[in-house]
């Protein structure tokens, strides 16, 4: 099982997760080692008729009279091979000297977007798109239930440059026992906003950027997707959904069928500007199971791997980030797709 | 000139660059372009003889009679030929609708290492170490004066992963006109240690991890090289100074040469161990010109590139390690160097 442990300093919390651990010399081809995605049908694992070399599923969508862990699904989801953090056993804090740590207990799930290899998700119809949002929902749903888990992340990494080791399109999640420093971030900085303008943040760029063509991509009655003003990376957008709501699961059935829209429109214009870029997502919602956080905002954010995080990113966090978004909104606007 | 803008929710600044800009056709082949590294000699800005190639340089260290921006040093600093903030200007700060800005007003220096092509900085001799730290030493002091200036970070990106797009060997700064939210992280968080335990947490650490060999790689009289408790990344190294002091700026000529000493055998058991690996290493000091911040205790922190920050690390700010600092403290121990 692996462990969280705490930064003295920081406050962050890391998952030394060891039953991935690699021997120096597995580090010495580190790019070549990870070229290595399964490209061939028979051997992938996430492909429809390969579900015996996967764990269990979680969940399936498939046809009337499929049997489970067999063909005829759509949508599949499964436990992490080689989770971070595990359900099984009690959440335990302890010590280790000065320092604070406590064991993995979470969740690693796999979400597999399709049973077809090759299609990436921005060529899935729609409906397939409706079909995989459908399915994040019922798992955040259902393991906001586990009162030891306390933060939920959707999401994910498309391209080896974004992570990604297995090129069969899909997502992921991960759920920890304690709300990681990111969101602390957000929650604060929502808060001090409030205190100082009594009104969301969020509704406020909303407003800000609705209706002008400035740094705004897409907007429809219910998404409005930009390049947001502060990018740290170049083509960084962001979809907000313009109804204050603090989690992605109270999204009525209209809402979910835009979003899919809106998604699907957006990846396809990053794909079509920059020749399928590495990418990663991720749907950013309030804490769970830490009292009621309704002044968040939640909201999905689309991160292009185009350039690299050097020294002074590390050790400061200030990104520099040579494409404005005012540019990369342009760019994006004149991308024609046919959705 | 660039600009820097706030996130309106996270408070993290941002440096929009677009001296620096491309097209999104400029990333169709990222990683092809970013392999063109000068191999050749006589085209490599940083070689000696080729000091026409760059800006005028503000310092260097070179043998009596040799005359400014000709050969004959052995550590040159020059500006930055895209430099992401820059010393000329008045620094102004203002809105854009709801957003903060402010124009990029800093420095951006690189500071060219050795004038041979092709050796790294952890086969240069201990002398050259030196030599390069009192360069640093010497800029830093010197842009201290600057009152608009409230951080300066010292940073080493080598290997095209790890962010360096010129080969021959070179480190770099960049001081900003505010502190970065990575500093304000560990000041708040060094306060809240004290406030609990009236010590500094970083002494703390050396006190837990000295005598021990745990996550203690090398350890002498003035530094002790650890791997940190809570590692975000495999072999990540810490360099911390015994003596509690917030900037590198107070060590004493005997730290000085100590220090030279600690950080060639760590960058030589990494090349060894790990096959030269991308890495970057970061000078973490307190803030300048915004108070004595005494409670800081500066360090270096050391970052071989070797596994990727996917989606999660993105949402979260968590990182998954696949090597306990154990395990490559363990690792970096056994490998013998000559120094």
């Amino acid at each position: 099982m692996s462990e969280l442990r705490k930064d003295l300093i920081t406050r962050e919390w890391v998952i030394m997760a060891p039953e991935r651990a690699r021997r120096p010399s597995d580090f010495h081809h580190q790019r070549e080692a990870q070229a290595v995605v399964t490209k061939n049908h028979s051997v992938c694992p996430f492909c429809s008729d390969n579900e015996s070399m996967t764990p269990q599923e979680i969940l399936a969508y498939r046809g009337k009279g499929a049997k489970p862990n067999s063909s005829g699904w759509w949508v599949r989801v499964i436990p992490n091979r080689f989770p971070a953090l595990m359900v099984e056993g009690k959440l335990n804090r302890t010590e280790h000297l000065i320092y604070d740590k406590m064991n993995g207990v979470g969740a690693h799930e796999v979400i597999i977007e399709t049973p077809e290899h090759g299609k990436p998700l921005s060529r899935l119809n729609e409906r397939q798109l409706k079909e995989i949002l459908w399915a994040y929902r019922e798992r955040y749903t259902d393991l906001c239930k586990d009162s030891r888990l306390k933060y939920i992340l959707i999401f994910k990494n498309h391209g080896k440059v974004a992570g990604a080791s297995i090129e069969h399109s899909h997502s992921q999640l991960i759920a920890t026992p304690m709300i990681p420093q990111q969101a602390w971030i957000k929650i604060k900085g929502i808060e001090q906003y409030y205190d100082y303008r009594d009104n969301c943040a969020y509704c406020d760029i909303v407003r800000a950027e609705s209706g002008k063509n400035e740094r705004t991509i897409i907007e429809n009655d219910y998404f409005i997707a930009i390049g947001p003003y502060a990018a740290r990376h170049p083509f960084e957008t962001w979809i907000l959904p313009k109804r204050h709501s603090a989690s992605f699961v109270d999204m009525s059935e209209t809402e979910i069928d835009e979003l899919s829209t809106t998604l699907k429109m957006i990846l396809l214009k990053l794909e079509l500007c920059l020749n399928d870029p590495p990418y990663n997502y991720t749907i950013i919602n309030s804490p769970i199971n830490s009292g009621v956080i309704s002044q968040f905002h939640w909201h999905i954010e689309i991160i292009p791997r185009l350039t690299i995080a050097a020294g002074f990113e590390l050790g400061t966090g200030i990104y520099i980030n040579p494409v404005p978004p005012e540019e990369s909104a342009r760019y994006l606007r004149e991308i024609k797709t046919l959705v």
